[in-house]
């Protein structure tokens, strides 16, 4: 007789824990209980669901074969047992049972197990707003919902309300982009994806959303939707104004699902979602978790942080796998990794932002480079900006942010690798990454921005961040911005400001007199390539007090 | 005054040191002497010229505004004179100066310096054929040369030879392919890129050749070409058999330019090109050298090796400025990254191959993985094959190679970053990639990889290399050819075998008593995911001599 082995539900974590302990014991008797009937499903497909970009739901239910993950496909595949249907009421620890019921039946009956796993994931947060049942009001976290949001998008709904403007309204943003004439975003803080981004960077996404006639709603709150006939018609908001809507999306962020493990007096961590050691068994050793209702660790900050992802929780289902059957593997934590696709523009961060960073007693320097993704002169080079943030002290990397249309997920990789192993500025400046015009510039966009990072440190780079200079600008200092651009370049995008100063960056050296030598110069051009070049020029000609512009044009959002 | 810096080379190494130089010194006096007439220009962009992606050679020369980076661009953005058409005769290191010749005027003199810099750059290695000095035998190691090719092609010519197969060959291969009816690459070797890839990745990138119809004569000289009128028509083998060409290329490889370093008795190191230390300094304090001349270090060898490359040039020059200048920047060395484009193909390699692994004392295990460089039902999905090498003892990761559709040039960037870390198969297991569906898989292709040597290891997963079922196969051994495809995968794409028995991995479970439980089985499907499971369920089943056939159809080559 095998060990017996329950798992807690069906999605992502139950079933990898369960092909891994199979593998690894052909003995044991594995038996996943799920509340619904979907299992292993690709939840993370469902914004390219609704997009139109998967045509069939049954993508995301299947496997590459297009086989159903149904209960057969379980036990013939895995020798796994699956109960659909079946809700977990109660762990009895003592006795090392789980009591459950039939749903559709209504039987209630114990299962006992030697091992129980729980990867019961999370639910969204629902905010209490007057009217959130109305029909046309979704949250977006099953199969059937995204089934019903494309009904009614083929139906004629157009005017779409996201309630929330972090990462899964901005996935879903991503979704309704071509079917809907109106979106609206409210969000309650003042910018958008707050937990992930740091303002500069935020900004620069807002403006790219305003370019794409996506109304922003910020610092407001979302207080009624409105409804006729059961139906919503319109939301409004803490300033009274209504917004139109035939479909809302409530998309303010998920919690992990905890009643299970608090009401068996399982213990929480910091973050409030289930706690695990690196084996990831909970308090409790006999029962281990993962997934979505578990906290992991922060491998820069050291800290618990919740950040549920369906790639975490692969890995915690194979570590699972390996510890219920003898292993003992460990999960080290995460980096935070987080991408998502806007449009035409990619998206994420890994690491702390710089205000983590802050919070977290460290001190930051960073870099914001927009550069090209492949060389400037192969045809499909596109632009992306990164951010890269450094500790001082122990010039350690802590983390990246890259927005924009140039492949910048793939730089938050190499960086998201770097943090795993606490790596360095110089580490960073030292890669020997892939070089070929094709894919990358001879001097990739993440070794540029670790290198002006040792500009800074050095003492060679001075640079003033867009905030800075924005708010500079608005108290009326005395100072002068220098534009080395080209005389083309500024008459198509022009620095609005009347203390700006043109000399192209090859003229500089001979038309130093044009500038006054005690004043504050804050130099710019289009990248930051230049203005370090001009503020270095300046210096070495005896300028006292020059900065140049971080990512200048590029990443200047006002 | 200042110090005295000559530069000797005014392509890439050369520039990037002057411009370090002068942002870290403004007194400096910085001179680069150039034999030729273009200086800083992108020869790593000639490929991609030729093949038309880049319609006008300016851009080569020129930077991203368009501006030719002429004499007086130098001059005016970076305060060095250039003195070009202008060759380096000798050092003379006792009395610091460097004798010169003006190849325009004949003129010879000595200029002075307190530090030199060589960036002299490497040549193509000419075999010695007869009729190599005959019209329309290009060497493609200059703009010049790669214009007089397009005007041949815009002429007519069609019938293209390339005489060897390495990275140059694959790299001119992409730039002919839409232009040329016929295409033939000559090697001496066995097989092609044999520097770079293992046999069995090479022998995929031979099957996709010969897909796209390009002829590959192998292991095999060139022994002649010949002409008519003093303009070639044709390359004569040594087998006697000569293949038609308008156009002929010899990309045999480069090797370091030394002759100015030998005679002035610097140290050349064991790989004949110019030995420097960590400082990127030569035997002789005084000299510097970096780019094309000098060797680096492999970081995972530890060994030197002479791997010229754009972008390792580009680090060398910030090196030696900083030295130049006050500083101390040490330049570890490299791991050997190598990426190029054939077609709609993404090839590299990082690290050591198995065969280098193997030749320096390391005991490698390999995993060769199929994998969509996306989520499967994500529409822009297309698979890619990943070959990661580790160490059995150390279990440090020691390279990778990929090739395929797919984007696995990123992937390789991540394996780059691991090796510069020393690595292990847990750090890449480990890792904490960007997730979302349009970017990668839930278990990322180099997570997958990494766990595939992990179950190798743990003596869960059992393979056969596709070569070795080959030879297999050939001496008709009793052994049993075990499908788990679906019916429809196998009439699509059989496997020819007359041991071959399909049974579809799903249906593997009841029918095991269709198979003899003391053959030796090898099973196979599309990527080796099936192909594993039905390992772990024959081996399960008390089946005992069971392999899986690494990367499975994906993968095989023959």
């Amino acid at each position: 007789m095998g060990k017996k082995i329950l798992i807690v539900g069906g999605s992502a974590l139950g079933p990898k824990t369960a092909a891994r302990v199979r593998r690894r014991d052909p003995e044991a008797e594995i038996t996943i209980i799920e509340r619904s009937d979907v299992y292993s499903y690709a939840s993370c497909g469902i914004p390219f669901f609704i997009e139109g970009l998967i045509p069939d739901e049954n993508k995301l239910i299947s496997n590459t074969l297009g086989q159903k993950r149904d209960e057969d496909y379980f036990t013939d595949l895995k020798d796994v047992k699956i109960l659909g249907k079946t809700e977990a009421l109660k762990i009895n620890r003592a006795w090392h049972t789980v009591t459950v019921k039939d749903v559709e039946r209504g039987w209630i009956y114990d299962i006992p197990y030697n091992r129980l796993v729980l990867g019961v994931g999370s639910s969204p947060i629902i905010p209490s707003i007057d009217g959130i049942n109305l029909k046309g009001v979704y949250k977006v976290n099953t199969i059937n919902d995204a089934v019903s949001i494309k009904n009614e998008l083929f139906d004629g709904a157009e005017k779409i309300v996201l309630i929330g403007a972090g990462l899964i309204g901005m996935e879903l943003c991503e979704s309704f982009y071509e079917y809907s004439s109106s979106i609206t975003i409210i969000e309650m803080l003042d910018r958008i994806v707050p937990n992930l981004l740091d303002s500069d960077m935020s900004l620069l996404l807002q403006k790219y959303l305003n370019s794409k006639k996506i109304h922003l709603v910020l610092g407001t709150k979302a207080q009624k939707i409105i409804g006729n006939d059961g139906k919503v018609v319109a939301v409004e908001t803490s300033k009274g104004i209504r917004y139109p809507a035939d479909i809302v999306i409530i998309a303010v962020g998920v919690k992990p699902n905890t009643e299970l493990a608090k009401e068996s007096g399982l213990e929480l961590g910091p973050t409030k979602a289930i706690a695990v050691n690196e084996l990831m068994q909970t308090s409790d050793p006999d029962i281990y978790a993962g997934g979505d209702c578990v906290e992991n660790t922060n491998l820069v900050s050291m800290k618990k942080v919740y950040c549920p992802l369906g790639s975490t929780a692969n890995k915690h289902g194979r570590v699972i796998g390996d510890n219920l059957t003898g292993g003992n593997t460990k999960f080290p934590g995460i980096v935070g990794t987080t991408i998502f696709k806007l449009m035409s523009w990619n998206v994420g961060k890994t690491g702390l932002n710089e205000i983590e960073a802050r919070n977290n007693g460290f001190k930051p320097i960073v870099s914001i480079a927009p550069r090209t993704d492949v060389s400037d002169y192969y045809p499909t080079a596109k632009i992306f900006i990164l951010k890269l943030i450094a500790d001082i002290e122990t010039r350690k990397i802590l983390g990246a942010q890259v927005i924009g249309e140039g492949d910048g997920i793939k730089r938050l990789d190499i960086i998201a690798t770097i943090l795993m192993s606490q790596g360095t500025i110089e580490d960073v400046a030292n890669l020997d990454l892939g070089y070929a015009p094709p894919y990358s510039t001879a001097i990739d966009a993440v070794l540029h921005a670790a290198n002006i990072l040792r500009n800074k440190l050095e003492g060679l780079a001075h640079s003033i961040s867009s905030e800075e200079l924005y708010q500079k600008i608005l108290s009326y200092n005395d100072f002068i911005i220098l534009d080395v651009r080209t005389v083309e370049e500024t008459m198509k995008q022009p620095f609005q400001d009347k203390r700006v100063i043109n000399i192209p960056l090859e003229q500089l050296r001979y038309r130093l007199r044009e500038l006054p030598i005690n004043k504050e110069i804050i130099t710019l051009c289009k990248t930051s390539v230049r203005a370090y070049e001009a503020e270095r020029i300046l210096l070495g000609s005896g300028f006292k007090n020059v900065k140049f512009l971080d990512g200048s044009m590029e990443a200047w959002p006002y």
